[in-house]
């Protein structure tokens, strides 16, 4: 597979939205980028707040911004607060620097996208994000 | 029906995708929005063009903008395009001023959200979220 | 009368509002701004479309910053279109070049503020502008 | 009630200034926005400072944008600045993470807008807000 497909965009939401509905999370939302940080595919499930999108692609852009999963953006942030600032402004203020983006990996491990969840806990977020790469048959990197 | 759901927001973009499939349309990009102009649901076909989510949601939050269905602004941009200016300046930039965004209203006529299509001809992407609306048992808004 | 105050903004405001009524306007939104372009009070009937905020201080905004009523903006888009739009663009994108944002000035002739108007055509906007400032006991001017 | 009227959020705005003049408080600036984050109705009080509109519907648009009382998003704010940094970046900046900003439920528990408050200490800010709330025979929740 060379980019993401518009299916497997859709397997991730729909599997991401499952796992969270299986753990009793609070309600999702769901961004799938491509690879150039442009949105495929979105779900924002009933009783989401109002800024979910802005939060759930601000996970998956700032993941494909450094090609970390945003995990390694919230440590970052902590250690060197400074740099994610830069990074943010540089970015036009797109980046959420906290656990919950993922980046989408094919299986010789080329970058062919990522994901962003918000609405539950920022761990059980990344959960759900993976739960959806998995079940595309993707390879996923939190971190 | 009080609220836009993320069921009915689903259907229409499925319905929508489907009426484009069945006219040979060029791939399509949906965008559908709440009634505050924030994104609930959106799908981009493979083959769309890179900024396909900006076009689809301007037309669908321009629509919402002025309570009236994109084609409107069509019109309005071709006889005074100073305030078609004005408002996309007002808007920090967000409203895409042509046929393809039209308002989704409930069966008493409450406004609940707006639909933006981009890919096709601009009187087919109207076509696809018209079909889109319908699929959904809504009511719909193009001009 | 040195400054607008919270009283006489909210008497142009509800006599606006009133005239709206008489006339059987569309639901109409009422932004008066101070001296120095700033929000001093607003209000927005039910029914009005989503971004009337932005659309009535943006009338509002276009008069103050060049000392001349909406109306003046408006022949002078038509006019000199490239002025115009050097002029929102040094605004940060904050004018509505159209009818409806009328300046308001005490009975010396000083000016305290702005009135902007939208929802029923640009003319009545300005109409129901001039009868809420006069109500006020303040003088008007449109163009 | 589904949704929020101009004259419950009039009477909001009234009774929260009418909490202010009780309490002695400082000259207030009250914004009221709906559940899409669009404001509804504004009074800023004479000898209020310049930016308060701003920062009263900051508050409020916080508020709204995680579906929690900005009381919350100031104790957040403390405990992972980064979080609260990457929200107002994707915010487009408008949001003020201080108490203050109160969400409006209606009596079945649904969430129809947000009131900001700005002029006094925070916490007075917020008692005004709830008062203000309550005396339109609505819920609030400021954390």
């Amino acid at each position: 597979m060379t980019d993401l497909t518009l299916a497997a965009a859709n397997t991730i939401i729909m599997a991401a939205l499952a796992k969270g509905a299986d753990a009793r999370m609070k309600p999702l939302t769901v961004a799938v980028l491509d690879a150039g940080g442009h949105l495929k595919a979105f779900q924002k499930q009933d009783g989401a707040s109002m800024l979910r999108y802005e939060i759930a692609s601000g996970k998956a852009y700032g993941a494909l911004a450094v090609g970390m999963g945003s995990r390694w953006l919230d440590q970052t942030a902590k250690e060197r607060p400074h740099f994610m600032e830069g990074l943010n402004a540089v970015s036009g203020g797109r980046i959420v620097p906290v656990p919950g983006g993922v980046l989408i990996r094919d299986q010789t491990g080329k970058l062919i996208g990522a994901v962003g969840i918000t609405g539950d806990t920022s761990d059980n977020d990344e959960l759900a994000a993976i739960a959806g790469i998995e079940a595309a048959g993707l390879r996923h990197q939190a971190a």
